[in-house]
């Protein structure tokens, strides 16, 4: 019997929080009860008017194959949002209704780039990214974020990177994963004017918008007539298991994605698209969600350090601390095994997000309820302690 | 301002039928009343059992992200699902819940092969194959097929393709799109044995599984170890907008494949996966649904030669007629775009399926509810006569 050998491009990293989940779940299904704070997962339920436009199209028995580009409908209101959020005019064929914004990066990654041009992504930084564009013969080039800079990226910083070896791209996220560091409006600005004089494709992962504690985010589409803008409905809008997202790209790509879209994913889900439609005005409940996480927030703000977690990236919008633990572990991901068999806490190790200095780092998600992070503070309380040997 | 140049692998050819179906709309939108038989569209609803599966997981406002897998009980009933449909034994653990059969090939394909290997695939065939392939490095290398084996392909027919150039996987699909061909059960167990033997990777894209008018089709893990079978909740199942499907895959492929889901896809949509577990009960509704398309078949099976439309591949399973138009055009593109602007009636050009001999060729899907399949009928039957200019 031939055995089959894998790709060389399938050896991606796996990704650890995806993993901690598993784990967690094996757990409770032995009947442990675990606190989850791995994930990037609202606690608070699917917002009331998207549950009845998901009843509503599951009684209308009519959920087949929508458009590759997505429902025209869903369209016109996503480019509405950026009218009425940002002020800024977005034609609704310049949407893409996608699955997840894992579909998005998929479909912008292969239609802006050929196989060996370099991508710069934030270490640390959402590791799919590297995952994704190594499956597909791109390179990520790792632009190193730290306090001097609130973590976030800079032109400054891409351009010393782009003068180091040549960028054909810049994919960035602000509120970031895991630090939910925050590029201000006028350092988008520069990253969008740089990006557009160098000829480097930027893609702006705006999936945490409206989750933010201080200042609200800008959109690239404001600064950039170039720039290729995702986003997705399960951070603010609180529907990760809908996998929904969507892309803005200029004009010159959209050909190319739809065609692509067509022969990749036929089209997003279509009842998660009749939900989203009615999500858009659910911004009573998403704002509730909202304060939670900010309460949420300040819980952890002031407990960690007093348990000696008391070094972490300044987290203006997202919904994660991304800790120093190095004051417990060199070696976070044994730090999260222990944390999750021993306290029943479910966090991710900062090697996910940071393979070079992960190692001392943990993120520790607060999107669940207030009762779940409550009590996930409270175990790390009593186990921190004696996870410092 | 800078331009954003599309990629090369982005160059890929639009699917035809998603390009019939968003003009059909289109013309629907503006108040036509369109036939539509362009799509693999089942037109019963959303089977009963699914729909209030689906309806109590809304109810209970859980539907977050899922295991990258997929949920532990749909993995164990689809496994079961091979035990009593075909009474082939398939551990939970080397099942994978994928975002639609696309999922599962995206997967699939970025697992099993680096760039620039060669995989075949039937001419006709379902073009995303040959999209995807080439979107992602891989070379589509063409098994024609015709009326010589009933349209299907054949263990000697991959020998041959494999001695004039080294093949590193095929691709194949029984029932077939668009012809409805099938492998029989010898067939494909020489199939199997010739890529085992050859160091073939076979891909068994079995997505019409279950839609069978005649003999039952039987699963390549009867036949092979090495296998990957791919399969989906679109088809027989009727749910096409749930963006569900699964693959099968050896023990070796099955950590590489877990990792790309993590940072592809993250998860199947998590309601789609509720309705799926309970859409395996709805036998009696799933076989009413076969019923009705073999009463389309037969209909068109006898009303088309009278139309002058007699010369089509066997249809022995899925819901297609793939028939030869030559007597009425040489451009079959221009063919269909006249039949939905003048007849309503929306079909899909048989260049969609054969670059090489598809200008002569149309594809009518016989999915829909017998009622909007006798209209099509009735509306071909006025408008082919005058359509033979």
């Amino acid at each position: 019997m031939s055995r089959l050998r894998p790709s060389r491009r399938s050896a991606v990293a796996p990704f650890m929080a995806m993993e901690t989940l598993r784990d967690a779940r094996r757990l409770e299904r032995a009947g442990r009860r675990i606190i989850h704070m791995e994930l990037g997962e609202p606690g608070a339920p699917v917002p009331r008017l998207a549950r009845a436009a998901a009843e509503a199209a599951l009684a209308s028995g009519r959920l087949g194959y929508g458009e590759a580009m997505g429902e025209a409908a869903l369209r016109a209101r996503i480019a509405r949002h950026y009218q009425t959020r940002y002020g800024v005019e977005v034609p609704p064929d310049r949407v893409i209704v996608t699955t997840g914004s894992s579909g998005a990066f998929m479909l912008t990654l292969l239609a802006a780039f050929d196989p060996g041009a370099r991508i710069a992504v934030t270490a640390p930084g959402y590791p799919a990214y590297a995952n994704l564009l190594s499956s597909l013969g791109l390179e990520a080039a790792p632009l190193p974020v730290d306090a001097a800079t609130r973590f976030a990226p800079t032109a400054a910083i891409l351009e010393a990177a782009h003068r180091e070896k040549p960028l054909d791209g810049a994919l960035l996220m602000s509120p970031a994963n895991p630090t939910g560091a925050m590029i201000d409006a006028g350092e988008l600005a520069r990253i969008c004017a740089y990006c557009e004089a160098a000829g480097i494709v930027f893609i702006s992962d705006e999936i945490y918008h409206g989750l933010e504690y201080a200042v609200p985010a800008e959109t690239a589409l404001r600064f950039s007539k170039s720039a290729i803008v995702v986003n997705s409905f399960s951070k603010y809008y609180a529907m990760t298991g809908w996998r929904l997202g969507w892309l803005v790209a200029p004009e010159e790509l959209m050909r190319p994605l739809e065609r692509l879209q067509q022969s990749l994913a036929i089209c997003a889900p279509t009842i998660s698209q009749h939900a989203a439609l009615a999500v858009f005005d659910a911004t009573d409940e998403l704002e509730e969600n909202r304060a939670a996480y900010a309460r949420n927030r300040a819980l952890l703000m002031a407990r960690l350090p007093q348990m000696g977690l008391d070094r972490f990236a300044p987290p203006d919008g997202a919904f994660y601390i991304y800790a120093d633990v190095s004051a417990f572990t060199g070696d976070s991901m044994a730090f999260c095994r222990r944390m999750l068999a021993e306290a029943g806490v479910a966090a991710t190790p900062g090697l996910d997000f940071d393979p070079q200095r992960g190692a001392t780092k943990a993120r520790f998600s607060y999107a669940g309820s207030e009762a779940e992070v409550a009590e996930g503070v409270a175990r790390l309380a009593a186990w921190l302690p004696q996870a410092r040997l």
